[in-house]
């Protein structure tokens, strides 16, 4: 069938699939005219809701059914071929079984795209997940695009588009915002949170099992979307990471993103009986996304939260922005001030002319540094919040004030500032619901984000700072490009072929010698400086330490004849292969490994050494190719991280040394697509350098 | 002033001070008759806010002017004295240096209680401190109580009684959730934010610096008000952290209690600038609130929200609750899973039975186990809710559906349920504005808890879930009476007169002998199992390891003389003194310490060993006494648990002897004031047993 579709379209235009899929995904969610497959009068079902979620859209709709010539006033035809015209949307409220059929019909009559509500594919097993998979062949032969199958759909306000069957939505506002779900009830609880928050969406997609669009298309198209000025992603596994993360990559510094990532916790068999897909690593995808310059967030909450926010005021790329704090109480300045503290937003004392500025505007004895803490709003509240605006360190403030319109009038205490400075100023407040009613509307106009208590108000600071961070990292990443190898590596590697590896990318290890006999240990061991570490050198043993073929501390000759002895009673394919190497300077061990990730392509993990690091999972990924501020950005977020500057005696680390080795296990992951896995374990790292003490390469197959 | 208080006052009427105290702090909070002193005409002042905010005050209301007669309608006295009666409720609404005279007025006069909105005591510095100092000797004296100073007061809706000076205040409904704050800012904050919720307040007190009412007295309050169904507390700092640990654990297992303590980052100098009052250590705050049976958050949102649901559902003490979850769509089911089991929520599978019965009321190929995915909400939907309920594995149940009034009608599909079982059954949704308002209102009745998207129901689940493990602590806490011991111990310590202590409280030590010559040493080095550890023992040596005074794997004669020659080179008081003791087993090492805190008395933390765990801050903290399960729950709250239990080829530790140990760490505390900090570091422990290698004794002045 799918050969059949091929030959009679997308030939013969002159236009390119590739054009053509990018056309018609325009044409699908910018809708004139639409058709329901499914059409019902049955108020439960799925597709009356559709008639009656689109009796507002302005252009043409149409309704298929194999016998209604009518439904609720739309007009219906036994199947797409006999529609009057090929409608640029078709949703699709029938059984999965019939799907594959209805899109190769829409096809061919040069629909331009479908979405298919019911569920019954991939998410179920293997004969859905056949049916998906035609789907998918049909669309990408074609270029018929294909929403879903197993979501609830899509809202376009402006458009007057509400193409979804869950009553209730058309009432979410039309605004900036667009909400990109993988899951269509996701999409719609998006869509309420921001609507509860005052805000509108331009467009809200729930994916589902997105057979043909993925989220890669979605931003693509948003991007370019006038209406969108932020972007709310949910994500719950990604199978085209490298993709995403391009796509990415190019919008961010134009439009802010804002995601959540599913998956903190193994929630895998119910994921998969969700959406059919494996989640992969959360760890990864969000690392991924930060990386592209996003800012994921933990909740459903925060997110509708910071995407309002972002929509309205945004800070230029900055590694550290530093805010300030306005209050009006001191109670909630505390806590205000914990929150952005503790989520380690720069909150600088005020320099000592801005303080005197704002003493001289409030009672003696008010604490002034930052916070300034007003006691209670004065007269003198909007020259305060400016004083504090045009202090030169301070990037953005934060006001907080219980509403008291006798005292405070958000709009003049805080528009000048804005207006003088161009910096963002944000409002927290909380009082009856009359008076933030009427304080939304006072500060409308100048779209000046308001924050339902304080720790909205903490969230709101410290999510324009990491987007400030991200938008930072993103274009500072300045990463030497990989070169083409044209030698392949062969395994399998024992220590020291790993090492010669490891030396050919820059990474240091310890001077040492790899030994077929007694003889040549013994010349080895005049040459290099003690102590030294005798290890034995075999492919066929795995675990070294265990089988007691490490021996350290070897100082003299008896000790080394001793060292040998044991390591001879180990059995292995090669005996007498020893590696003599010289002990390492004392320092911290960290771990430093690469892999292949099936969706994102090469990763690098950045942890702590020893087991608590690995029972506390203290360790930070990112995707190759690494910058060094990539990786200066991955030790900052370590738990441990204070391990790196001379805690406790420790020496002070070299974390220039540390994020070259890093950048190099990227390079050769890159470099080398037969290598499936690196492991540099442990790099001990003092103040003048790193040292791969050990290291592993595993090929694929 | 204050004894000529105390002459005319307090004594000759049967009745002692402190009974007094206790009688008026029920006066004061639910007044009859209230004096504002400082009324004014000026709107923008606090004392006409608070005669505004008192308008419909059923009661008696008097104003205190030096001129006036009458201000807006209220009679005016010039001074207490001249009151008609002794009101009940005094609101000081002037200067702070005015307030000592008015206070000893009113307890002249026989007033309750006052209440006193300024600044300008303890928080501005030495001389405010004096005034609070003085207030506070009145009080003692008088049985006077007083609220503040430097609050914005409270208020008691059921009353009518609006005691506060913020516009708009009365509009906080009445309900049954009491409000207890630091901060009169926060109180507010946290009405408004239950009030928001569709929840009302019975008591809402904002304590400010708490020169009299503390947060101990006033949950005494809270416990016996009939009003009173969950308590929502902010704490900053708490100075009688035992007294208020002691009224909190009298309370918890009647009446929740949820708490937002701050200080997660360090705000010290701004904390100071606002109470007057050092925070203290927020982990050992958080620590006693929930050996006391509190649920401790880490936001305002998250206060507000549990309260509202813990006033409505509780759980029976248990350690691990069991969930199910029953969802209308996948993806938003995905998340709330993810967000409980993340929290560390039991998330059981249905029993098969269960799951049979569920899966006849489903379509084929939904997911049945737990979470329940419906797909869309059916007509089965209540019968499944049910069924869920009468599961004898799950104890709470979590419904999530986005508004769909044709298909799920909330109060016909959770009711039966709670009805049937009596367990607690939650419903999350989101929807258009008007939908939720319905539904809100159809669960009115039922009281079921009603929450707005997959964040907040997952919220709810957790919080349920802590609330009954907590209550489950308290109520299975037996813990060993500490014995009045006759001999107080004398110091300095070296590490033999620790270890001796530590063994007379029944902790291992390993076997050894304090030598005072070599001859000592070589009889005790042949009776001890090789290999042994060699130590100075010298109290002026205070870093033994890094003066090369530890010398550990001694097993020969010839080893033994070397690190004695060794120790003899290093100097000190007591030449030739060494501590010989037998090697310790492989294990894992722990610390467990004790200090005396001003607050809490002694506290108990327990952590895992080394620097990166130190780095990480790993460590549990509690007060003693300690019992089992108080330290089980320590233990389970470390992030590197997993250390404990075999992690690695790591020994599986024996966790009674571990707890074992805490517990006697907190009774030497108890048994001997004179003792400041004990520390075991490291204990060393494996599956049979714990074993305390080091360990330091420091006595108090």
């Amino acid at each position: 069938m799918s050969e059949n579709v091929n030959s009679s379209h997308g030939a013969g235009t002159g236009q390119s699939i590739e054009q053509k899929r990018r056309q018609n995904l325009g044409r699908m969610f910018n809708p004139k005219s639409i058709a329901v497959v499914g059409a019902s009068q049955d108020p439960a079902k799925a597709g009356s809701q559709a008639l009656s979620t689109l009796a507002k859209f302005p252009g043409k709709v149409f309704g298929v059914h194999p016998r209604e010539t009518e439904i609720r006033g739309v007009a219906c035809y036994p199947s797409f071929l006999d529609l009057p015209e090929p409608v640029d949307l078709a949703v699709l409220a029938i059984p999965a079984r019939a799907c594959v059929q209805a899109a190769a019909d829409a096809a061919a009559r040069g629909v331009g795209g479908i979405f298919i509500v019911s569920g019954g594919f991939g998410e179920t097993g293997e004969d859905g997940a056949k049916l998906e998979q035609e789907l998918a062949a049909i669309c990408q032969e074609t270029g018929l695009r294909l929403l879903g199958p197993n979501t609830s759909g899509f809202v376009r306000p402006s458009a007057g588009c509400i193409a979804s069957f869950v009553p209730g939505v058309d009432t979410i506002a039309a605004g900036n915002i667009a909400v990109l779900a993988q899951s269509g009830g996701v999409n719609l609880s998006i869509g309420y949170l921001l609507d509860s928050l005052g805000d509108g969406v331009s467009l809200a997609t729930g994916l589902g099992n997105a057979a043909d669009i993925d989220a890669g298309d979605m931003l693509d198209l948003l991007g370019d979307d006038d209406d969108t000025a932020a972007i709310a992603l949910h994500l719950e596994g990604v199978t085209e990471g490298r993709a995403l993360y391009d796509t990415l990559a190019k919008i961010t510094l134009r439009k802010p993103v804002v995601a959540v990532v599913a998956g903190r916790s193994d929630i895998g068999e119910f994921a998969v009986s969700h959406t059919g897909n494996l989640m992969g690593s959360r760890d990864r995808t969000v690392a991924a996304l930060e990386q592209a310059g996003a800012v994921v967030v933990d909740t459903l909450d925060d997110l509708a939260q910071a995407a309002s926010v972002l929509s309205r005021r945004r800070l230029p790329p900055k590694q550290n922005s530093a805010m300030a704090l306005i209050t009006g109480q001191a109670g909630p300045g505390l806590l205000i001030t914990d929150a952005l503290k503790t989520a380690g937003v720069a909150f600088p004392e005020l320099t000592g002319d801005t303080q005197n500025t704002i003493a001289g505007l409030l009672p003696p004895m008010t604490f002034t540094k930052n916070p300034i803490d007003t006691g209670r709003p004065g007269p003198g509240f909007p020259d305060i919040v400016r004083a504090a605006a045009e202090d030169a360190a301070i990037d953005a403030i934060l006001v907080f004030g219980i509403s008291e319109p006798s005292v405070l009038d958000p709009a003049k205490a805080l528009s000048p500032a804005y207006e003088a400075t161009g910096k963002p100023v944000l409002f927290g407040t909380l009082g009856p619901a009359s008076d933030l009613e009427k304080t939304f509307d006072d500060l409308k106009d100048s779209r000046t984000p308001m924050l339902l208590g304080p720790d909205r108000l903490a969230l709101a600071g410290a999510v324009l700072d990491t987007d400030a961070r991200h938008q930072w990292l993103l274009s500072h990443r300045t990463v030497q490009p990989a070169q083409a190898t044209t030698q392949a590596l062969s395994g399998p590697f024992d220590e020291d072929a790993a090492k010669q590896v490891m030396r050919s990318y820059g990474i240091a290890t310890p001077r040492s010698a790899l030994c077929e006999n007694r003889e040549e240990v013994e010349r080895a061991f005049a040459d290099l400086s003690k102590p030294v570490v005798v290890k034995i050198a075999a492919t066929d043993v795995a675990h070294k330490t265990e089988v007691g073929g490490v021996i350290l501390n070897v100082t003299d000759d008896a000790q080394l004849a001793e060292a040998l002895d044991q390591i001879d009673r180990i059995p292995t394919a090669t005996p007498g292969r020893v590696l003599i190497e010289e002990m390492a300077p004392q320092g911290v061990d960290l771990i430093v490994g690469g892999v292949r990730d099936p969706s994102w392509g090469p990763v690098v993990v950045v942890g702590l050494g020893g087991v608590l690091a690995e029972a506390v999972s203290d360790s930070a990924v990112a995707l190759a190719p690494l910058s060094d501020t990539d990786v200066d950005h991955m030790l900052g977020s370590l738990r441990g991280k204070q391990m790196l500057d001379g805690f406790r005696g420790l020496p002070r680390c070299d974390r220039a040394a540390i994020a070259a080795a890093a950048i190099a296990v990227g390079k050769m992951l890159e470099e080398h697509p037969e290598i499936a896995e690196v492991e540099i374990n442990p790099l001990r790292v003092n103040e003048s350098g790193a040292v791969a003490l050990d290291s592993l390469i595993v090929l694929g197959k």
